[in-house]
C-alpha cells in the first residue's frame, strides 16, 4: 500500500510516518518505482505500536527505540523481553530519586495484604508504587493511601481482563505487542471509565440538596 | 518561609518555582527585605496543585491556568467549577476529531449496561470513552472493548474510594483541590497497582511450564 493508505489505516499523519522512519522506529517501505514506496501489513502493525508508545504512553523516542529492540529480539526469552518492556511502560520512569524506606514499607504492606506474593522490596514495580505513595504523602492525600486496597481489588479485576485478552493470542510477537498496546490503552480505557464512575457515584452520594461536593456533571 | 524551604516541602526545584511565578500559576512571595522573599502555606498548597497538573497530569500551561482560574472563583457554583476542572482533566483533551457514531453507540452501551444513567450521547466523558473505543478498534483490540464491563466494575470500586476521600474534606476549596490532585494521582496509583496485578495474575494463569505468555516478572 502507499503511504496515504498506511496513514488512513493507522490514523498517523503522513509527515509523522516519515519522521518515525527517519528516527528508525519504522523501517522504510519498499521502493517500487522512482516516486513510489510500498508498505505492507508489518508496517501497519509496527506503526500502531509506535503510536501507542509515543502518543498515549508518552514515551521519549529513545525509550521507544529500546522497547522496539526488545520486540525485535525473537531469539531471547519472551519472559525477560516482557519484563523489560513492562519496566519501560511503568509510570514515572523519569524519576530516579531514592525511594524513602517508609514508602517502600507501605508499598510492600499493600502487596502483602493483597496476596501479591511475587513482590519484593527490590522489585521495580514496588519502587514505582512506593514513589506514588511518597507523592501522595507529600500532597497530604494519606486518605487515598488508606484506600489503596480498594484500588488494588479494582486492579486485580482489570488484570484478569487483560490476561484473558492476552491468552486469546497465540503468536509470540502478537502477545508482546498486545501486552504493550493493551497496557497503554488499558490505562486510557480505565481513565475514561473512572471519570464517568466518579460523576455517577458522586451523584448518588451527594444528592441535589448538597451540591457543594462531588465530581460534577457539567452538562 | 524562604524559597528553599518551599522547594523542599513541595519537591519542586527552585528554578521551576520561579518559572511558575513568571507564568502566573503561582503568586509571588512577599518581599521582606531587599534580597529576601517570603512564602506561606497558601504557596505550598498551590504549588502542589500546579505540580500535579503539570507534571503528572501533563496539562499544558494554558490549560493549567484555566483550571486554576476555576479554583480561584469562589463566588461561582462549586458544581460547575468541578465540571470544568473534570473536563480539563479528561484523557485525550487534545483530540477534537469527530467521534464515529458506532464508537458513541458502544460507549453508551457500556454506560447503560453498568447503570450509569447520567450519561448521554453528548456528554464529554462519553465522547472521551468513545475516542478510546475507536482507538482500540483501530488497533485491533476489540477483545479489550468486549471486556470493558469488567473495567467498569473496577472503575466503580475506585470511584467509591475517591468519593469517600472527598467526603472527608469539609472546606470548599479543599474539596476542589482534593478532587484535582486525587484524580491525577489516583490514575498514577491505579497504574502502579495494575502493573503489579498483571505480574501476579500472569504468574497464576501461565505456569512455569508455559513461559511463552504473560506479563513477566523480570527480576
Amino acid at each position: 500500500m502507499r503511504i496515504g493508505e498506511l496513514s488512513a489505516r493507522t490514523g498517523v499523519p503522513t509527515p509523522t510516518i516519515k519522521y518515525y522512519v527517519r528516527e528508525g522506529l519504522l523501517s522504510g517501505g519498499e521502493r517500487i518505482s522512482s516516486n513510489q514506496v510500498s508498505y505492507d501489513e508489518g508496517h501497519v502493525r509496527r506503526l500502531r505500536l509506535v503510536r501507542a508508545l509515543v502518543e498515549i504512553g508518552s514515551l521519549p523516542i529513545a525509550k521507544v527505540r529500546e522497547v522496539l529492540s526488545e520486540v525485535d529480539s525473537p531469539d531471547r526469552d519472551l519472559g525477560s523481553r516482557l519484563g523489560i518492556v513492562g519496566a519501560a511502560l511503568s509510570a514515572r520512569q523519569d524519576q530516579h530519586e531514592a525511594t524513602a524506606p517508609a514508602d517502600l514499607d507501605t508499598a510492600m504492606a499493600i502487596a502483602e495484604r493483597n496476596g501479591w506474593t511475587r513482590m519484593t522490596r527490590d522489585h521495580h514495580q514496588i519502587a514505582t508504587l512506593a514513589e506514588v505513595v511518597g507523592t501522595l504523602r507529600l500532597l497530604g492525600l494519606e486518605e487515598l493511601i488508606d484506600r489503596a486496597d480498594q484500588y488494588a481489588r479494582a486492579a486485580n479485576l482489570v488484570a484478569a481482563a487483560d490476561i484473558a485478552v492476552l491468552k486469546a493470542r497465540s503468536d509470540r510477537d502478537e502477545v508482546l505487542e498486545t501486552m504493550i498496546v493493551g497496557t497503554v490503552f488499558g490505562d486510557a480505557l480505565f481513565g475514561a471509565l473512572r471519570r464517568i464512575a466518579q460523576v455517577e457515584t458522586s451523584a448518588l452520594h451527594f444528592k441535589q440538596s448538597d451540591k457543594r461536593h462531588g465530581f460534577a456533571d457539567d452538562r
